[in-house]
């Protein structure tokens, strides 16, 4: 056994994560994706089996009342915030994330006031956050640029609305700073606008700690929703009664029943619903939520570091100079994926998912292996970088 | 047994769509809120838990592509297409209800070209079609004027961009004038966005044969998709090359996972999506559809109107002047349900579910019943009327 399989061995036996594992059904793939569609916890199947046969099949119509299918949304949000430093009553659970940043930017936009005329946007982002944001501010009449984090605190100014920003690159795996990001953005008089996709359920964000103003994210990443599990939308208890949705749909109404020709909007989270919920893949996600019950947000972090830094020194073993980790080493600057830049990524990534591990490949030249401390043992994280060594050849 | 009860038995011996009511879940009660939520059609459960278990469970990330996931949306489009006499590449399915009605409109007022200032809207319209409808006004810098669906060869002229409107209307399921409305349309040289929810699935649309612009549909109520099953978007092939998307997300780019930070749209129907679909919804929805298989939409129709026709011979009978039906009895004019007025109308509705009938009730003094042709039969329309009359004493 080597010196790094040992290492392994013994850092496994110390985790206090270990058995989690076990609540997802896995098998001998090493799994390294789960930042683009998590595994599947153990117990989704008979729950979803339920709701379709017994919610759907039997009850019908009798579900939306009886089978509490009519507050999912914002009783999931509830499940949600604990896990994004959220107080109750402040996430709201549906929509993709695309149609959520739309709702956050406008919405954002909207509150900033008619004298703060550019929105600024993430230059790295995920792309759909750009189109989106140039949506909206074409629709509400901003202008639009493109900085990258760094840039922002010199870009702000008198005339910023708003600043939609990724807590953790998708492609770099790059963690930005939110909480001095946030503060910059406020002592310019803007609003903050947080994307969560890649650090939601993987590392502690403090929304209401850091007055973080709106936030979205993704809960097929690292919450383990399913595939296209629905996002969620984080605005600020204080903003709530100026959240001004573009998308007023008849869920966010507070009388939705009441089939009122004019539009009154509800108050708190609700506010940010819009059409009926998408029922089986949300309560695939409500399901899902429950492998939390008893793991804390901070140990997942701390797995997450130790798992990231341990496949980085087992790369640096196995593959040595043939790749580049563009990944930052420093804790405060990474997320919980490590991007490596190589030759013929998509090709060596091809190859990698052949032999067993499963990570993906991001344009023009990087493999991403993402870590999910709920289900990844560090026995996988070597092994994932000993084949990559084998493939690299 | 009363004359009654025998016609409806003969009726349904006549009915070549008796047997398809055993491809659904079905039981004693008669369930006549398939215009809200429809029935589950029987092999639903096991391809949704081989959805789960096989495609999320086993080869997770690789679905996308290896289990269909990625086209999924403009694949059930096709599916969905001729139930609403539309050609393939045309329907996309995708998002709720209420925010395909936000593309559609924007869209639609942005075609119109800066000269069309006004949007109409039908004022007896589900109202979230209203709220979403003065949003995307408010956005374009359009106004909004509500007219009734009779008023609109009045209220159209050289300033209306769009017109949006319910083919049947939810509350007195009293079906409109499609054709003769688009035409009044098209004269006045404006776009007709057409609602679908409460006809997709229960009668000929001919979007088509009509030169509708625009159209959107729910698919949980006469498509059985499952609760919140994703709705979908039609945007006639013409106009497809200018069809602007307020939600350019990047599930609609021509290369998505190119990841360019400027934004191409793709052509076609793939244009009307925005971000990662949801999944499991989406696919209770796709094997819902089966139950179609060498159903006809006309063959629909046609046993839709002797369903209603008979109710309210039924209804005349055992309920009498005891209510008022708000349906029209002439066919050109009524969709798949019989909306009946009476007294303390929600109590009614309540004693009506305890004793077995499901319909539902819609403020303030409105009864609904809904036929849905693939699974009630002439014997539970017979029932449901019967049951009133004992309800109502």
């Amino acid at each position: 056994m080597s010196e790094l399989t040992l290492q392994a061995k013994e850092l496994d036996a110390a985790d206090a994560l270990a058995p989690v594992r076990s609540r997802f059904l896995l098998d001998d793939v090493v799994y390294l994706d789960g930042n683009s569609l998590g595994a599947l916890p153990a117990h989704v199947p008979d729950r979803i089996a339920d709701v379709v046969r017994r919610e759907w099949g039997e009850l019908r119509i009798r579900s939306w009342q009886e089978s509490g299918w009519w507050t999912a949304p914002e009783r999931i949000g509830d499940r949600i915030a604990p896990l994004v430093g959220a107080a109750p009553g402040q996430v709201v659970v549906g929509d993709s994330t695309s149609v959520n940043v739309f709702k956050a930017v406008v919405a954002a936009a909207r509150m900033a006031g008619e004298d703060r005329t550019e929105i600024l946007v993430d230059a790295g982002t995920f792309p759909t956050d750009g189109y989106i944001a140039e949506s909206a501010a074409r629709l509400t009449g901003h202008t639009l640029r493109a900085v990258t984090p760094a840039e922002v605190p010199d870009a702000l100014g008198p005339r910023t609305a708003a600043v939609l920003l990724n807590h953790v690159d998708y492609r770099t795996g790059r963690l930005h700073d939110l909480p001095s990001l946030t503060a910059a953005i406020h002592a310019a008089g803007a609003l903050a606008v947080w994307d969560l996709c890649h650090s939601a359920g993987a590392l502690p964000v403090g929304l209401d700690a850091h007055r973080v103003d709106l936030a979205v994210g993704c809960t097929y990443k690292y919450l383990n929703g399913g595939p296209g599990s629905p996002a969620f939308l984080y605005v600020r208890r204080e903003l709530q009664p100026r959240f001004d949705s573009p998308l007023p749909g008849w869920n966010s109404h507070v009388e939705p029943f009441g089939m009122k020709p004019s539009y009154d909007p509800a108050p708190g989270a609700v506010r940010g619903r819009v059409g009926t919920p998408d029922i089986l893949s949300m309560l695939s996600l409500e399901a899902a939520l429950e492998v939390w019950e008893g793991v804390g947000i901070d140990a997942v972090r701390a797995k997450s570091l130790a798992l990231t830094d341990f496949f980085l020194s087992c790369v640096a073993h196995h593959a040595g100079d043939r790749v580049e980790s563009v990944t930052p080493a420093a804790h405060g600057e990474r997320g919980s994926q490590v991007s490596l830049r190589c030759e013929n990524a998509g090709d060596v990534m091809k190859r990698l998912i052949e032999a067993g591990v499963v990570g993906d490949f991001r344009p023009p030249d990087v493999l991403r292996f993402g870590f999910t401390p709920l289900y990844t043992s560090f026995a996988e994280a070597e092994r994932a970088a000993r084949v990559l060594g084998a493939v690299l050849g």
